[in-house]
């Protein structure tokens, strides 16, 4: 009878284990057994996350901030969320006079909040499985580029009818390449103002952003508090509207988190790779990631080099080249990860596993042949893998190349109906994309952006002949030295009117016939390219067809095989990750303890940026012995944690709730040995970062007195000691 | 009952945790509770350890081997130690033909193994208090200076006394100032040969030295042998030499060794200063350490900048610029750890409580009297802390100020009696002596030496007018302008001979009169500030004739207050630290675990120095599953461990011994946060780091199949397993 108990413990055990990783869709919190999360740790019932029935629970306190996740955390439309995630806010309002993004800030009166132009709210309604009326679409479709087609349109209809409402903004989101689709019907709070926020280097203590070592701890919270119109609808800012009075809020948690302890992160994690065969994961490990490192590598160099000549310039292209040291090092962070985690030859193992099962089960047979045909169209994929590769990195390089290629694409776009063109050129969207190529004029910097360019072009040069450029053999051909290719990159630059702002401006209203007659020589360049890009873009549309008829079939089979709930992969769409907070070896010897503290802080502090603890804390910090939110097991006050938490990027700001769906943290990022988390979970290192609720809640009572806010959010005043 | 065993228990352990600070001599091993020592994790009779009787137990097998800490590990004068210890024996044989620096060695034959020339081992064969002759010698002294040199001499006609035995070599050691004398009798046996030694790349994995942080797994070991003559007696080598066979030797473990275990680190830490009074630890802390700091700091700037200019002058100047560099690194550690562990806060919080307890006793009123008079005398000699520096710098600046102040100072001493010498001018250790100055001749490079030279005189003009040099003031008169000053040493090195190798060489010989005779304006600078050097010589003769009276008033009075014994400073005589195996967390959120393992040996591989694994040891460690060195515990192959042993400079290569008296390990270093160590015990932080015996073993059973080795250690071989 023991020994029973106990092999049924280690079956829910062995469950819970495997529910760590994850990020689950509100429906399926319910397909666990309710068994295994309470062996996990929860102590509410899984219809108090999320009831179907009802469209509320834990969850629609969940929301989405610009990008990042958020949640209410009191009757009167506060919002709790990271720092980093209203930081546009700060900006908005930070002057020299009144640095907020320094000092902080703190409304001590509802008349005192910052109204923001730009920062919106969006709050869960409704998610409609609309999976067979998307499938009826695609019906009957000739071929994969039809059928994406169809699905384009099918998903724009269905997002337009539901925008028709007021007040609604509508997505609709593929799962695992098509297993099922869902149309998320989201009620949008333009009214959006700041309420409160530390001072940056509490904020961005250590420097923030994911590229630091455990651990430099991190305030990373901040407060906002959405309104609404006095008639309780979204509206547009006013001075007369009230406070948005949300269905349901998050209680702040009384209880001491500790080590061990049943967490839940609730949000909207935006991408994942999971769900990818293992010889595509491969493709991203032995050639996508590698190129990065090598392409990113060189223009990281290149834009060095000419920053120390030319200090205008330098700064010109500073953010460009902050983007690329990011990018550059999380290439390298996902190939470490990768050979960590042994992440190819764990999906391919558990790959051929299914294929094994499947292959004995007539009712998977088309499962297993899907399975064959995806990787067949993915090889054929693989044939052009280097020039496309360049293709996709127009973007990130020359701004002269980019522009010329947008401007001739996007004068064809705007001449088709509106709903025919791809996302970015439709009619709802272009004002925002002519600011963005607008903006990016003061990050041009023309010496350094003919070297790109030139780059670029050698890169082309060298592709092997089955992959070349015909724009590139026309304009730089063979023959050409190194010397004359420079040279002739130079007159290209110098007779264009592309990278002049006013000029630019006038070319994107124009039609493809009048920009055409410019005889520009860099937009001449750029129509000879999209003669093939407009093929490689409909390449891809025409895999995603394959993807979405393919990929769902064999998707099922894993399913099936699993016999228990899948998570699918990351899409920007609300999910739930059971979690504990725990710690973890990084390497040999060492091992990182779940919670960072406030001696922490004070032990880094050098006075100096990113580790100047402001003096109001060092002060407030000699008196956290008395401390109603010390930590009486650390003796110390919790700062950050670390949590098995299955995130990735848009966590930013989830809230952490313990198995009571109580408030105990706000998820701010993951380790550094976990960026490759995005194609597999590796259990060893699979950690995210929250800042415990209980340092907020100090920095609030402790340095700036804020008793009014702290009732809003029901913390009752400490009772006096002596 | 139970409650008074446990808190008995309570008692022994807050014992235990007491023993743990403290480098014991063999005589205090014996005056320690025997439960005490039990309830540690001793599991033999404290007689085992040291046996005054009969002068032998487990520390006669720990010896010196040139300044370092070793063990006989076998019947047949097998001795174990550290690679660094053994390194000079490795550069005495490599050559490119035949590296064995980077390739290793092993001796698969005694006639295989490598002689010498330099190496030597001493034994240790009898401590005899001689506290109250000294103190006799020194009854009747006129004054502080004429105790000093009362002492002096007694001190050198006990040696020379012990001396006149055959193959011996003996030693004074004053502890803690005065508080006893002990004259130390050792056998020196001057034939010692190479065994075994690793691949560098195994026995400085991660680039060794102390300045990394745990932990580049690093197999800092080696195994040389002592020869004897035929006839059992020390002899210089021969190829008739036999092995030497020692009294006691140590047993290796066949235990694991795992996290808590008692262990105990036996060998001959060099020196510490915890006796010191706190306010000569605060002119540590504010004065001495800050002072390096800036010192050093600039002469390295200094010769970074020229080395730069000048490739062979860098080359010159590399070996002074490295140690300039591990000084001002330690003195940044140094500081850090003072802070850190806020010892002399905790230092002088001690004092006066022994100050409080001791002044309601008249038996203790002199004590007090002592430490009021020795803190009077201390801080008289603050008066001229600036200038002092400088004198005290003048050796670790420019060579020419160095060798001329020499050379002043040597062919004055060599006109005096010997005995009447400070030692590095007797005769016995002259050649010594001359060698050195003969090598620095290779470190030396003008340009550099100049700037060195310019520095330390503009420091010395920038002194108050109460400390002024009256040398520098009559050569570089205050109405000099730095450029004039400049050029002055300009001169002053043209028209020297010091820096001249074979004129040096020359001049060492001279008597006073022939030297002053050359007018070597470099030596007229030496002779004028001979003057003030024999003064500051003589003052600190002085004061340490007052430590040596008042210290010890003092020290007895702490030891009466303690009631138990107190371990004095170190002071290179053989000692005993009782330690755990322990893990310790360097900063928040941050744990190191005690062991560091194969695995991460292969983690850290990057094929590129410090961390290049031999190809051999990549290969071995692919069946490391199947060794029998690996701990089933771990799952991994031990490499290094963490103690609480308290050592110091000087216990490298001691042997790290278990409850049972057996070789677990062998200690070479200690943590980088524990460099402040020598001034106060912070068990948090105090740890020393060891390799574990099991990573020797499994490197010569795997790797270099070294099997006639291993039985000579009594190891069997492995049993044969399918």
């Amino acid at each position: 009878m023991v020994v029973l108990r106990a092999l049924l413990l280690l079956v829910l055990l062995q469950g819970a284990v495997r529910a760590e990783e994850g990020k689950w869709t509100p429906p399926q919190v319910l397909e666990f057994n309710p068994g295994t999360l309470q062996a996990m740790g929860l102590r509410i019932p899984p219809e108090e996350i999320w009831s179907p029935s009802k469209g509320t629970g834990l969850l629609s306190a969940a929301v989405n901030i610009g990008g990042c996740s958020a949640s209410f955390v009191s009757a009167t439309g506060l919002i709790a969320t990271n720092h980093h995630c209203i930081f546009g806010i700060l900006q908005e309002h930070s002057s020299t006079d009144n640095n907020i993004i320094r000092d902080g800030f703190l409304a001590r009166t509802r008349q005192q909040e910052l109204p923001s132009r730009t920062t919106r709210v969006t709050v869960p309604l409704a998610f409609t499985d609309v999976t067979e009326d998307i499938e009826r679409a695609a019906t009957g479709a000739s071929d994969d580029l039809a059928r994406y087609r169809a699905i384009s349109r099918r998903q724009k209809e269905l997002v337009a009818a539901c925008e028709s409402k007021p007040h609604r903004r509508c997505r609709l989101s593929q799962f695992d390449g098509g297993v099922q689709y869902i149309l998320q019907e989201m009620m949008e709070l333009p009214d959006v103002r700041l309420v409160y926020a530390p001072p940056r280097a509490i904020g961005e203590y250590g420097g923030g952003g994911g590229k630091w070592v455990w651990a430099p701890p991190t305030g990373d919270f901040g407060i906002a508090r959405a309104y609404v119109s006095p008639s309780g609808e979204p509206a547009e800012y006013s001075p007369n509207n009230v406070p948005y009075l949300p269905q349901r809020f998050l209680q702040i948690s009384q209880k001491p988190l500790r080590d061990g302890d049943f967490v839940m992160v609730l949000g909207y994690p935006g991408v994942t790779y999971r769900s990818l065969l293992a010889k595509e994961m491969e493709e991203r490990r032995d050639l996508f990631f590698q190129r990065r490192v090598d392409l990113y590598g060189e223009w990281i160099e290149l834009l060095n080099a000419m920053s120390r000549e030319d200090e205008k310039g330098g700064i010109a292209v500073a953010a460009d080249l902050k983007t690329l040291l990011n990018r550059h090092k999380n290439a390298q962070g996902q190939l470490d990860g990768f050979r960590r985690g042994s992440l190819v030859e764990k999906h391919r193992e558990m790959e051929d596993r299914v294929a094994t099962w499947a292959a004995d089960r007539p009712e998977w047979s088309r499962a297993v042949a899907a399975r064959s045909e995806l990787l067949h169209h993915f090889e054929e994929r693989l044939v052009t893998w280097e020039r496309d590769f360049l293709f996709d990195n127009i973007a990130a390089g020359s701004k002269a190349l980019y522009w010329a290629t947008v401007l001739v694409q996007m004068v064809q776009e705007r001449e088709k109906p509106d709903m025919e063109r791809p996302e970015a050129f439709m009619e709802r969207n272009l004002p925002r994309f002519t600011t963005l190529l607008h903006r990016q004029q003061k990050s041009y910097f023309e010496a350094a952006d003919q070297q790109l360019f030139a780059s670029w072009i050698r890169r082309a040069r060298n592709l092997p002949v089955s992959q070349r450029i015909r724009a590139v053999d026309k304009f730089f051909p063979a023959s050409m030295t190194e010397e004359q290719v420079r040279d002739a990159i130079q007159q290209l630059y110098h007779n264009s009117r592309v990278t002049d702002l006013d000029s630019r401006n006038q070319m994107i209203r124009e039609s493809v016939d009048s920009l055409r007659k410019r005889q520009d020589p860099l937009l001449q360049f750029a129509w000879e390219l999209e003669a093939q890009l407009a093929d490689f873009r409909e390449a891809s549309h025409r895999w995603e067809g394959t993807v979405s008829r393919l990929r769902p079939q064999w998707r099922k089979a894993v399913m099936a095989y699993a016999g228990k709930p899948v998570a699918p992969d990351a899409n920007g769409t609300l999910r739930v990750s059971f979690a504990h907070v725990k710690g973890y070896s990084p390497r040999d010897g060492v091992y990182y303890q779940p919670f960072t503290t406030l001696r922490g802080v004070l032990e880094k502090h050098t006075g100096k940026d990113p580790f100047d603890a402001p003096e109001t804390l060092r002060n407030a910090a000699r008196n956290v012995e008395h401390s109603r939110w010390k930590d009486q097991e650390l003796g110390e006050l919790a700062v950050n944690f670390l949590a098995t938490g299955d995130t990735t990027g848009g966590n930013s700001g989830s809230p952490v709730v313990n198995g009571y769906g109580e408030l105990v943290g706000l998820n701010f990022d993951r380790v550094w040995e976990n960026v490759a988390n995005d194609f597999g979970y590796n259990p060893a290192i699979a950690r995210n970062v929250s800042v415990d609720i209980r340092y907020l809640l100090w920095t609030l009572e402790e340095i700036d007195k804020a008793t009014e806010l702290l009732g809003e959010l029901q913390v009752a005043p400490a009772t006096t000691q002596p």
